[in-house]
This record gives C-alpha cells, structure tokens and sequence, in this order.
C-alpha cells in the first residue's frame, strides 16, 4: 500500500494564460485575421513579434487575394510536408525551394549590400568539401580530360587595393558533364576542386576547366514545381571560390561566365551583375603550353581582382543593417494601437 | 565488342526551354523580385500563375517589410523542414501550422459562407474513427464515470424547417480528462463515439458527457512557435458531430459550450460564432433518471437544431464562388502588362 495520492492524468496547457483581452467570436473570415492579429501582440519579442505581425499579415492577405480553394489549401500542405520529408543530412530540399522562388538571393543581397567596392557574395551550394587537396601556384585543380582548359588569374585585395598575401582560396566546379566529383558514384579522390593561397603580392593562379550549366535536383516537389511553373531548372556555368585571410571577412562568391544560355534565368537567382566574367579565348599554343596545359592549342582565361572587407569594414556595415532593422522594430512598437 | 555508340552521360534540364524575354542582371534587391515576377508569366494555367504572383509578391514584400537576417531565414528553413519532418500518417504537423496561424480557419470560411440558415461546419480534426458503435435514440455515446452527465438533442431539418429523417449523425467527444479514446495506449473498445440516425420527425437524442478542454500536440515545431508567440495551446471543449442524409451535403461540424475559458481564444480558429451553445444546467433527479442517467441528481443539456443544404443548394454556392475566383482570374491575365 502506498500513502501517495492518485494522480488523475488530465491534458494540460503549455502554461501560458488565456488573453488579458476579449476577442470577438468569428462571424465571417475578416474577424479570424483580426483576432490572431491582437493574439501576436502577446509575443514576447519585439523582433519576433513584428516579423510574425507581418507574416500573418501577408499570409492572410494572400489567401484572401486569391480566394484560396480548399483543395489548394491541401495541396499546399501535402506539398509543404513532402518538402520538409525530403530533406536528409546530404539534401535540403527546403532551401532549394526558398531558392527557387527567390527568396534565399533577396535574403542575401537584403544582408550583403555592395560595400566599398568589396567583391559581392554569391550562394554557397552544397558542394563544397573539406578534402580538397593543396594546389601551388599554376597547378591544375582538374584531372586532365575533365574538360575545356580554363586558366584563372588574379590578386586579392583590400579595398584600397592593397594586396592581401597568405589568404586561403578554396575553389569548386564541374566538370564538362556538369558535375561535381561528389555526384560520381565511383569517385576515389577529390575533382575540379583544391585548395591555393596567395603569393606575397596577392596574386594567384590555377589551371580548371570550363565549368558547365547543370540541373537542380528535379526528383522531388521542387522539380514538380518548376514544371507547373513552366521554368527550366537549369543553372548558368560557374566557378566557386570562398577567400579567408585573417583580419578579413570571409568571401563566398562565385563566378558565372558571360555566354551561357542559362545566365539570365538562373533557376536559384544566385547570379549578380557584378560576378559576371568575361572568359577570353586565347588561341595560342605557346601560351597555353606555357601555363601548363598538356596538349595546348589554345584556353579560356579567366581574370578577377577579389576584393575584401576587413572585420572592421564587415561590422561597421552590418551594424548599420542592424541599426536600420532595430529603428523599424521600434517604430512599430510605438505606433501600434 | 558493341557496336552502340558510347554514351556521354551529362547533366540536362527538365526539357523547358529558356525565356524567350531577357531579364536584367540583378545589381540590387528589387532587380530579383521583378525577375521572379516576370518569370512567374510562364505559367500555362492562368489560376495557378494567378496564384503563384501573388504568393511571391508576398513573399518578397515580408522579407522586405522585415529585411528579414540571414539567421532568421535559417530558422524558418529549420523550422519548415522539421514540421515536415515531424509528419506521420498518425501526425500532420503542417495542417497544426496552418491552424495556429488561423490560415486553416480563414481558408474555411472563405469556402463554406454562411448560406440559407444552414448549420455552419467547423474543424474535422484527427480524432474520428470508423469503429464507433451503433446507438438507439436516447442511449449514451460515452461508458458510466467518463464525465459529467450531458444530454444532446434537436432535430435535423432543411433550410425550409422541414424534417429529415434517417440523417446519419457521427458523434464524438472527449471525456472529462480531455482526452480522446484513441489517445489512450490501453483502448479497447470505442468510447465517447457513436453513430446514430434521426427518426421520422428528424429527432436526435443521446446521452454523452461534457467535453473538456485540451492542448494541441506541444512536443514538435508548433509547440515551440506557440511558446515564442506566447500562446496557449488549448482548444475550448467541443462536441463534433458529421451528418449526412441522402440528396443533403454532408456537414461536418462542432458545438462549443459557452463559458469555456479558451472559447475566445481557441489555439487553432476553430470556434465560430453560430456554434456556440448554451448548456443548460438541469438540476433534477427525476428527469436525469428518465433521461437514462443511473446516478440522476442533475445533467447539462445541449439543444441544437441542425441545418443541412440540399447538394442542390451546395453547388449553386460552391458555383457563385468559384465564379468569381474565376472573374479575378481573368481580370489579372486581361490587364498584366
């Protein structure tokens, strides 16, 4: 026999109280938008509580703009569902959709504002690797025969065109089958990919191959709604590099050559202006002999000065984006009935 | 040796060609935004580029309204794909998103409008089953000791007040611990359920017991969101009924007892003005015990007469709206430019 009470298991509330307020009880939709409304006001955070106010807010102007069907509505959410059930620790489906509807490219030009003249950032992708092996000046990052020579030179700099010496470059691409060494099955060693730094007077340079336009994943909803979309769900040929000197704010951009079918509807809108390269074609066998291309003839050269923001010059901007949020976020407190 | 030709496997895109407009190379936020418009056109059923511009014009307009940080944006990526993640053919966390955020409600009341004097309908929710038992007029839905005595009758009627006979009427509530018979491990037997019919004068009446209050699930992503928006997870208590009847559309509804501490504040928009109920408190063995109650003393009545639309009359309404999803419709296409 135990003195203990019974316990009546009953369901309970996460603890948090009902509304100080009334709400009316719904007659007609305009009163559901009302109520939830006031409810967000009760959102502690004041960030959080303007960044929900608004997401209801277009949410349920959306839905009452387009006069939303129930059968749209359940197509949403088997679609929404199917998305996140997608996702493994080697796909994100979720972000290819934020990507393809826009979202992630103004998300991150809204957060990396041209500054100073600094070469702007550009996606990240999910092929970069930590295997890349070291490549010295003027060796190749690509086995020979996995495409189009392409010579790519440079100097990384401050923006007061200072040379930055030691700063480490990793740099990615495809081959001329439009794929990354990680999407072979069969691949033993890392491909289109390595590791430089650069030289005392900022310079670098490496033999790659002309990388090609490729496919988003097509086999899941995203690819499903490009298709509705009417959208191709090609990319524009790129080249990756990601810079870190210390002292610096690390850069991860990419380089997309002029030319390629796909440049100007890129199906993840990760191309900006200001990373478009011009790949000139030299013709000249010496040349290319010279530089290290086995069976010269002729190459592609790519040139691009990199320029970085020091921590300082990073901080100070981001304060200013910070500054401008936190102002919004203050006036809407104080404005709000 | 083969004479097959040696195939190249390359990377190729879903076969959509690219636009044949150009689109400008995005130098600042609003060149991305006015680019996924543009391409949004493409879309070849005009409801769903309908749709679709004006999901991304909102979309966009947040992120701006918002200037949305890249960590924010990386939560939200979290958040979705974990709510998909968090779905089971027993859980649909997506469709527990959209009530929270009242979208489930508001697109529900968009598409049932109040018409005729019908009965509104409300929230299905997870928790009816096919088992529930057969039960004669004035027999009880719930075991003895599941709750506090509650007697439910009215009748089933048209739109014109005349009596349907023979409707079928699901009905299914929580006991007294708020909990629904499936949510207990150890269920063998269906309880706090049951099917009946009206008779010939369209009457219903059976016994069952006072529904109680309870949280919506609080251990996934919705669960958090409700803590950092400072909500409470809790339905008001609520009777469901589902009724059909030959040549009437079908009608899935609830009834909320006035008084409930969350009625006014119901964690997923379920509660509409129409459907709430006065319980009346009736203090009378006698009655309680020829009403069928074994331990009479007192018992709660609920009277509702419920309202079904012919299918008739369901289809013209279905029809005058879909009319005029499809005048807007034709408005955007005739003055995009």
């Amino acid at each position: 026999m135990s003195d203990a009470p019974e316990v009546q298991v009953k369901a309970t509330s996460n603890g948090i109280p009902v509304p100080s307020f009334d709400l009316p009880l719904p007659d007609r939709p305009e009163i559901i938008t009302a109520n939830i409304q006031k409810l967000t006001e009760l959102t502690p955070n004041p960030r959080n509580r303007f960044i929900f106010k608004a997401l209801i807010k277009h949410l349920h102007q959306f839905i009452n703009e387009t006069s939303l069907t129930t059968e749209e509505w359940m197509a949403a959410i088997d679609f929404l569902t199917r998305t996140g059930q997608k996702c493994t620790p080697l796909r994100q489906e979720t972000i290819l959709l934020s990507d393809v509807l826009g979202v992630s490219a103004l998300v991150d030009s809204l957060n990396n504002p041209i500054a100073g003249g600094a070469t702007e950032n550009s996606v990240l992708g999910p092929f970069l690797t930590e295997d890349a092996a070291d490549v010295n000046f003027g060796e190749s990052i690509a086995s020979e025969g996995k495409g189009d020579y392409m010579y790519v030179e440079g100097r990384i700099l401050t923006t007061d065109g200072q040379p930055i010496p030691n700063a480490v470059i990793e740099t990615w691409e495809t081959d001329a089958n439009g794929f990354y060494d990680i999407q072979y099955e069969d691949r033993t060693h890392p491909d289109c990919r390595g590791r430089l730094r650069s030289g005392d007077d900022g310079r670098f340079g490496y033999r790659a191959v002309v990388p090609v336009a490729y496919p988003i994943p097509g086999d899941g909803p995203v690819g499903e709604l490009l298709l509705l979309l009417g959208r191709h769900n090609m990319r524009p040929n790129h080249l990756h590099m990601m810079v870190e000197a210390p002292g610096f704010h690390k850069l991860v951009t990419a380089f997309y050559p002029d030319g390629c079918d796909y440049l100007r509807s890129d199906s993840v809108f990760g191309v900006k202006k200001s990373l478009v390269v011009n790949l000139k074609d030299i013709v000249d066998d010496e040349e290319a002999r010279k530089r290290g291309f086995p069976h010269g003839d002729s190459f592609k050269l790519l040139q691009y000065d990199i320029v970085l923001l020091t921590e300082e010059q990073s901080t100070a901007m981001r304060a200013g984006i910070e500054e401008e949020r936190y102002t919004i976020t203050e006036i809407i407190k104080s404005t709000k009935s």
